[in-house]
């Protein structure tokens, strides 16, 4: 059977997370639904990473296996029609071969957090960041991240319900930026690693926001990551800020066409 | 009654557009129903322009008048606070002259549309672009758009449903800009003049496009304003790539505070 992997974009907020559920809508579900007007046969598609209720994503990566053999512009339009009027879009759509696995041969992603400083309410992007109503110190969050970056153990950084086998995992960038936004300022948090544990880029990004605030000393998340104890995380920001955005493979399976 | 000057953002996909009416929600008169939370008294409040069903605004001013003098930040929270959950949201309030009037005084209005080439369908961005799927021609487009600056007879590009007395109008700029988006390519249009016909804008976008896709040489459009005969006309753009952007009056009154 013809394999595919497909590149996607999807706006979190209506959907109850990446990953199949029964009787509430999801990502995965929502893609499946749509391919099965093309091939009822199909079983399920595998995503490279489950991403949680509200969470985005301006480049999953999932991969497929279907009877017909489709050239690749014909079967990205076709998805794109029969997954309307949902807000998901495939932005790429490449033949690979029976070896590719989106999720296991996957060797690094990145995540984006927008966090917005901005006193009136959101019109066009709601949903779309973390809201504060006090600026950011980006130089005291940045010198805080960087008690982060490399191998360590992130227990004080992963959800409880976490079901990785070990807390040691490392941290490959964090990067803070400040963009102009009208009548606000954006906090872009750009996070790379070979792998996450369950809520890590939430925990850490809420952590840095305190320090952020000057509420907490920078020097209070390297002793938290030390102490390997959830209960030293800070707050765990929000869901609708975090944006999946890249997921990287050996080789590129969409520059290969 | 003192009288306040408000600076208004607001999504226009849900709304009727800007003026009230029964029955239907329109921005008027969601801000008006929060203002009567503040001032039950209240009649209406005076927009500088109306703007149609699915057009945005990132800066219409409206002024209303008020039994207590409220401090201007106050008034600007508690505006924001009742009017949810509705897109609108009020950028600045200042504290005007009872002289002030957000219409008549109004010397200069711009509008911003922006048209977007994608394969892909919107996810974030929905109903906030004209989203076609071909480039454009940017200097084809700019040039054909400086046959319309300076004094002339607009009827062409006007609505049938109209009401301006005069089809003479006086057009300032027309700047047409080519702006990165993912996965796509951004058209953006800037349209300044004192004062506007009823869809003259959509009607001169939509018409540029059709030189922009080389349907029409640039020289049609010179021939189409110079015939003034709707019927010359492209076709309008749709209502939800338009943004009301900016209001000008002799003083600031939000400078001035």
């Amino acid at each position: 059977m013809p394999r595919f992997a497909l590149k996607i974009e999807y706006d979190g907020a209506p959907f109850s997370g990446w990953q199949r559920q029964n009787d509430v809508p999801t990502v995965q579900g929502e893609i499946e639904n749509a391919l099965r007007r093309l091939d009822p046969a199909l079983t399920f598609i595998q995503g490279a990473g489950r991403t949680d209720a509200g969470v985005h994503a301006t480049g999953q990566v999932a991969h497929v296996d279907l009877v017909r053999d489709w050239p690749a512009a014909e079967l990205m339009g076709a998805i794109n029609y029969h997954v309307r009027p949902n807000p998901i879009a495939i932005l790429d759509v490449a033949n690979v071969s029976g070896e590719f696995h989106a999720r296991f041969n996957a060797i690094e992603r990145s995540y984006v957090y927008r966090l917005l400083n901005r006193r009136p309410p959101l019109t066009f992007d709601r949903g779309k960041f973390w809201k504060v109503h006090h600026p950011l110190d980006v130089a005291e969050m940045q010198r805080a991240a960087n008690f982060l970056i490399g191998r360590h153990d992130f227990t004080t950084f992963r959800s409880v319900m976490c079901q990785a086998k070990s807390p040691v995992k490392t941290l490959d960038e964090i990067t803070i930026t400040e963009l102009p936004y009208p009548h606000g300022t954006e906090y872009r948090f750009f996070v790379r690693a070979p792998s996450f544990l369950h809520n890590q880029v939430r925990s850490i990004v809420g952590t840095l926001e305190r320090v952020g605030f000057h509420q907490w000393p920078a020097e209070r998340v390297r002793d938290a990551l030390a102490a390997a104890d959830r209960t030293a995380c800070g707050p765990v920001a929000p869901p609708e800020g975090l944006y999946l955005d890249t997921v990287r493979y050996p080789a590129d399976p969409f520059s290969q066409k």
